[in-house]
């Protein structure tokens, strides 16, 4: 069998998100559906990490076993053939046997999308959380520093998950403002459940000045979800990219 | 009664255009409805020209006369109230009794949006065109400065329109690319039935070395529809704005 990675962009605007439950469209069931169409088989599909319902992803990565011979460079095409328009295969390639999507990945950049103007966007709805108000940018820098490096960040996870290690470490979040908007991305090597959007809405209210930078370490320290902020709505949240090691 | 300009935004894709018509939701209509459940008046929506389905706006401009008393800074979120999520009032101005958004306009802008990467792009399917081949942005450039000035742009024009006066002056187009995307503006002191999408389906061929820069010149001259390129689908076209004198 050949082991074959692929890197997907959809949007979430449709979808119970990434993964196949009994009620409602999912990205991961679209990819299967897609596969047994182009090769015939049911194939199980790894992906990197669920996203939640509206999420978008420009780099979720998956994997597959098959016994087809489509050549790799014919994949991309050939599964986007059977898919849906909202959700595209970029890239495959063919990895050693033992690679895992989601047991290989070391990191995963993850930007948020912060639209920023009295009115709402009609164009960015579905792809941005609207702040009608101020933000204090500065400040908000200033709070995301608090995140960089390795924390215990159980008090920024919403309940439903039950990873058990809640200490991830953060490498890098950068704050870029366009026009009216304002991407926030973050790069670590994992994060928990809602912890993006957690970590943004907490960054809001700090730009906001509904709460100070103090808050934020003390939510961290104390690992207490309820001394963090609100979690941002899923349509702002995009997965950039997956890393794994170089050799696979 | 008042004399009401509003700059609009919205997302073409669920509308079958700007203008009302028997059959298919249209920004107009609901516009229309919108104003008539804030103020109850049946007020006709005067806007800049008219936009084709699936076409987006950015700052598309129209007028309407009320004589009701809400201030004028409260008409934007009022009417956002009202209206459903793809359209978006941005900002209102009170103008005087003699405006009109159609008749004294003086200039538009539009941008045009191509997604260039081998494979589809998942969320810019509402928002570009996608051109999976290799473009030669150069070429793109020499070709976009024929159309600059005043030329009669009659074989840049779809049947269905009976304008008389087919001479418009385009005062500058733009090529920028970033990433997988590429962004064509053009601005001009207005612009016929179909004009930027044949232009832009014309820059796309010659980019492609499907046709030379002299081909678009014998078009321009001879004014025969069938010697300019395809017309670039609607999705990928946005209006930007619509420029008025400075007094009114």
């Amino acid at each position: 069998m050949r082991n074959i990675m692929i890197k997907i962009e959809y949007d979430g605007t449709n979808y119970n998100g990434w993964q196949i439950q009994p009620n409602g469209r999912t990205i991961q069931q679209e990819i299967m559906v897609a596969l047994k169409n182009l090769t015939g088989e049911n194939a199980n599909i790894n992906g990197s990490g669920r996203t939640d319902a509206k999420v978008h992803a420009r780099g979720q990565v998956a994997n597959f076993y098959t016994a087809s011979s489509i050549p790799i460079e014919r994949f991309p095409i050939a599964m986007n053939h059977f898919l849906p328009e909202d959700i595209t295969i970029l890239e495959a390639r063919e990895v050693s046997n033992e690679f895992h999507a989601r047991y290989w990945a070391k990191g995963k950049r993850y930007s948020y999308h912060l639209y920023n103007h009295p009115q709402r966007s009609a164009l960015l709805r579905n792809y941005s959380y609207h702040i009608p108000y101020s933000l204090d940018l500065d400040k908000m820098k200033e709070a995301a520093n608090i995140f960089i490096g390795a924390h215990d960040f159980k008090g920024f996870m919403s309940s439903g998950s039950n990873v058990k290690d809640t200490i991830r470490t953060i490498h890098a979040i950068k704050v870029n403002k366009e026009n009216n908007s304002i991407w926030i991305t973050f790069e670590g090597n994992g994060f928990l459940y809602n912890m993006v959007r957690i970590m943004v809405g907490t960054l809001v209210e700090v730009a906001n000045h509904k709460r100070n930078l103090n808050t934020v370490k003390v939510a961290l320290e104390e690992g207490d979800r309820r001394q963090a902020g609100h979690t941002a709505p899923p349509q702002g949240l995009f997965l950039d990219n997956v890393f794994y090691p170089l050799t696979h």
